[in-house]
C-alpha cells in the first residue's frame, strides 16, 4: 500500500513531501484535506497528528507530523545515504538546514506569504525583516556553494526551497537574491521535479 | 582535542549541549562568549556561524550551528543508536520533536522568558498563547508516554526539556502541567545530569 499524504495543495510544507516523493520515484496516496473546514483539527485527522496541522503522513502503520520529519523518514526509507547521510557530520549539516526551514524560513517568507496571500493576522514587519535576514544569509552561503548542506542535493534543499521560491507571494523580488534564485533553478532542473501553484 | 562549545551560561540552547555532553560523558572545551558585547556577531565567531548566534560548536575542524543540529552530531558521534536511531521511523520520530524544540517551544516558553527575564521586545501575548498550546500538547502526550519520541530517552527529550523546565521564568506554573513536570524530573534523574541556573 502506498504511503498516504494528507495534503493541502497550496501549502509549501505539503509540497515538500510531494516533491521529494516525485524525485525519489515513490508513489503517494494523496488525500486532499478540507483545510478551510478545519478537517485537520478534528477526528480522524487530529488522532493521527495531535498538533492539528498539515502535512500528516502515514506509512506502514506509522503516523508522522512535521514536513521536515516526514522528509527525514522518506529519505531514510527510500533514498539511501544520498539524500540524508547518517554519519555524524553529514546528518548534522543537513539537520542544521532543516532547522532553518522550521524556524527562520517559517518565520520569514512563509509568514509574509500567509499575511499577504491568505490574510493571516501576524506581525508583518517582523516577518519582512526575518525574510530579508534569512535570504541575505542564504545569498551569502549560496554565492559559494551549489547546494545548502553538502556537495550534492539533500533534503536540506527540498526543505528550504518551497517557501523561498514562493517568497514573491510575500513581497520579495527574487532579483534581489541572484544566488538564491540560481539555486531554486537548480532544484527545478532535478530529474522528476514537480511544481506547485506559484512555483 | 576536546570539542569546543562557544557558550552562554543562561542560554537554554547552550545548556542542551552541555547536558548531552555530561550524559554521554564527553569532555567539552567550554568557551564563554561576551554575549552582551555582541562577540557572537563579530569575527572570529561569525566566521564559524554566519547566523551570529549561540551555541556554536567545533569538533575535528567542523563548525556547527543550531543546538538541535549539534545534539544530532553528538548523538551520532558518541551515542551509538541509543540517543538517535538511524532507522527511518526512529530517526523521523525523534526529528519531529527536535522540530518542536526549534519551533513551538522556541516561540512559546523561550520567547516568554526572553520577554519576562531579559526584556526582549516581542509579542508577549502570542508567546503566552503559544506556550499554553505547546505545553498542553506535551501534557496530553506525556500523560501516556514516558519519553517524548521513543520508549527510551533520546535527544528529543534533551532538546525539549530546557525551555520547558525554564518556563516558570516566562510566567508558567509547572503545577498546571503535572505530566510535563514529572517528565522533567525523569530527565533530572538521569545518571550524569547537570543543571543550569533556573533548572
Amino acid at each position: 500500500m502506498a504511503a498516504k499524504l494528507y495534503d493541502l495543495e497550496l501549502s509549501g510544507n505539503c509540497y515538500k513531501v510531494r516533491l521529494l516523493a516525485a524525485l525519489l520515484g515513490v508513489p503517494l496516496d494523496i488525500v486532499p484535506v478540507d483545510f478551510l473546514g478545519g478537517a485537520h483539527k478534528k477526528p480522524p485527522l487530529v488522532d493521527l497528528n495531535a498538533f492539528g496541522e498539515l502535512p500528516t503522513f502515514e506509512d506502514d502503520g506509522l503516523a508522522l507530523r512535521d514536513s521536515q520529519a516526514i522528509l527525514v523518514y522518506m529519505a531514510r526509507k527510500w533514498g539511501g545515504e544520498s539524500w540524508l547521510p547518517t554519519d555524524a557530520a553529514g546528518l548534522a549539516l543537513v539537520t542544521a538546514w532543516l532547522m532553518v526551514a522550521e524556524n527562520e524560513i517559517a518565520r520569514g517568507p512563509n509568514d509574509a506569504r500567509l499575511h499577504d496571500k491568505f490574510g493571516y493576522k501576524l506581525d508583518i514587519q517582523r516577518a519582512r525583516s526575518n525574510t530579508a535576514h534569512v535570504l541575505g544569509l542564504m545569498e551569502n552561503h549560496l554565492a559559494r556553494a551549489t547546494w545548502l548542506a553538502l556537495d550534492r542535493v539533500t533534503i536540506a534543499d527540498i526543505a528550504c526551497m518551497p517557501y523561498v521560491a514562493l517568497s514573491h507571494e510575500g513581497g520579495v523580488s527574487a532579483d534581489d537574491y541572484p544566488a538564491v534564485a540560481a539555486w531554486v533553478q537548480r532544484v527545478k532542473a532535478l530529474p522528476g521535479f514537480v511544481g506547485m501553484p506559484g512555483i
